[in-house]
């Protein structure tokens, strides 16, 4: 079972991802599960994600970008996700393929398709069997992110780019609706969380079981 | 007008281009002429240059690594390539994407169509007019990478990659023969120097006046 997690930057994602982590990590469900971020996972992976998110790096072409993705998921998948899978884990990541479809393919204007057809390279026959979706309007994603203190070179994005990055979500999940399990990221931290939960720890269990 | 210069390592290349890079110096042809070098040229570029030579990442997926040279190479593409091609400049490109097609498409098994494909992403339309082809023995090459005090991650291969990356050169200068100048690399370092400069040098020259 391969659960993927997504959202624009300040759907709350990763703060309710957080929570989870530990209610599983209390529940002892956690030794079944191998849980992942993106860009990252590995040491290569790391390694590109420092590349990908310094304030350095403000020229970069949003091709080397989407390449630098597929590239740190290449390594994620081989030496990550898909031992576990073979191992008969449940694989919870923090932004797979669907992040690249929606950010670089809409948010960069390179094209859903194109995207796709890169990351093919990247991830073989590997796809995530249920996609949590943190859907929040970009206004209100927006807002929430620029309260953030420390913003990396992907954060200071504007407005129509969160917009962008939204419709193209919005064309993944009306493509394949039964693939995608959407979690409404406007109400407040603890409902998210107790959403995501609801939504989640049935899957699990179910797999481990 | 531009030329990319191809081969194995050990193939004396690098060697010959500082002679060649000196010669247009002193030729005062070098305000016209744009070097670069592969994978770098840009500061992404060469950061990624950094992930691909360390020693640190032995368990790099082949993937991984083709995704990471084509990263590296659409930003000099977008950054220099194009921008120096635009304003009539000649560029001198130590390696370019026949590089990935040859060590990740022959050399790892990759297969040079699906390389081939990858890339196209990275280059768009751009695509060197001639390519000088640095021919050695797989065996020769070898045997002049094991004398070399230091060597990189890549350099640490074995004889079936060696001869695997030269066949698939092979293979690229079979299938269009006119736009690579096959120089003979097994002969010494002046002799070398001496059909590189005879190769090129008319070439810029003609470009340039």
């Amino acid at each position: 079972m391969f659960i993927s997690f997504e959202g624009i930057d300040g759907a709350g994602k990763s703060t309710a991802i957080d929570q989870l982590k530990k209610f599983l990590i209390d529940s002892h469900l956690n030794e079944s599960i191998v849980f992942t971020r993106e860009p990252g996972g590995t040491k290569i992976s790391e390694a590109i994600r420092q590349i990908l998110i310094s304030n350095d790096y403000e020229k970069m072409d949003p091709w080397t970008e989407a390449l630098l993705y597929a590239a740190a998921r290449c390594q994620n998948v081989v030496e990550k996700i898909q031992p576990a899978l073979e191992s008969n884990k449940v694989v919870l990541a923090d932004r797979f393929v669907d992040s690249s479809l929606a950010y670089q393919g809409g948010g960069r204007g390179l094209g859903i398709e194109n995207v796709a057809k890169l990351n093919k390279f990247a991830t073989g026959d590997i796809l995530p069997d249920r996609v949590v979706y943190f859907k929040v309007s970009p206004e209100v994603a927006l807002s929430r992110v620029q309260r953030r203190a420390e913003t990396d070179r992907l954060e200071k994005e504007r407005a129509a780019f969160f917009q962008s990055i939204s419709a193209a979500y919005d064309t993944l999940i009306a493509k394949s609706p039964a693939h995608f399990i959407v979690i409404d990221a406007g109400k407040s931290p603890v409902e998210v969380y107790q959403a995501l939960k609801a939504a989640v720890v049935p899957l699990i269990e179910e797999a481990i079981h």
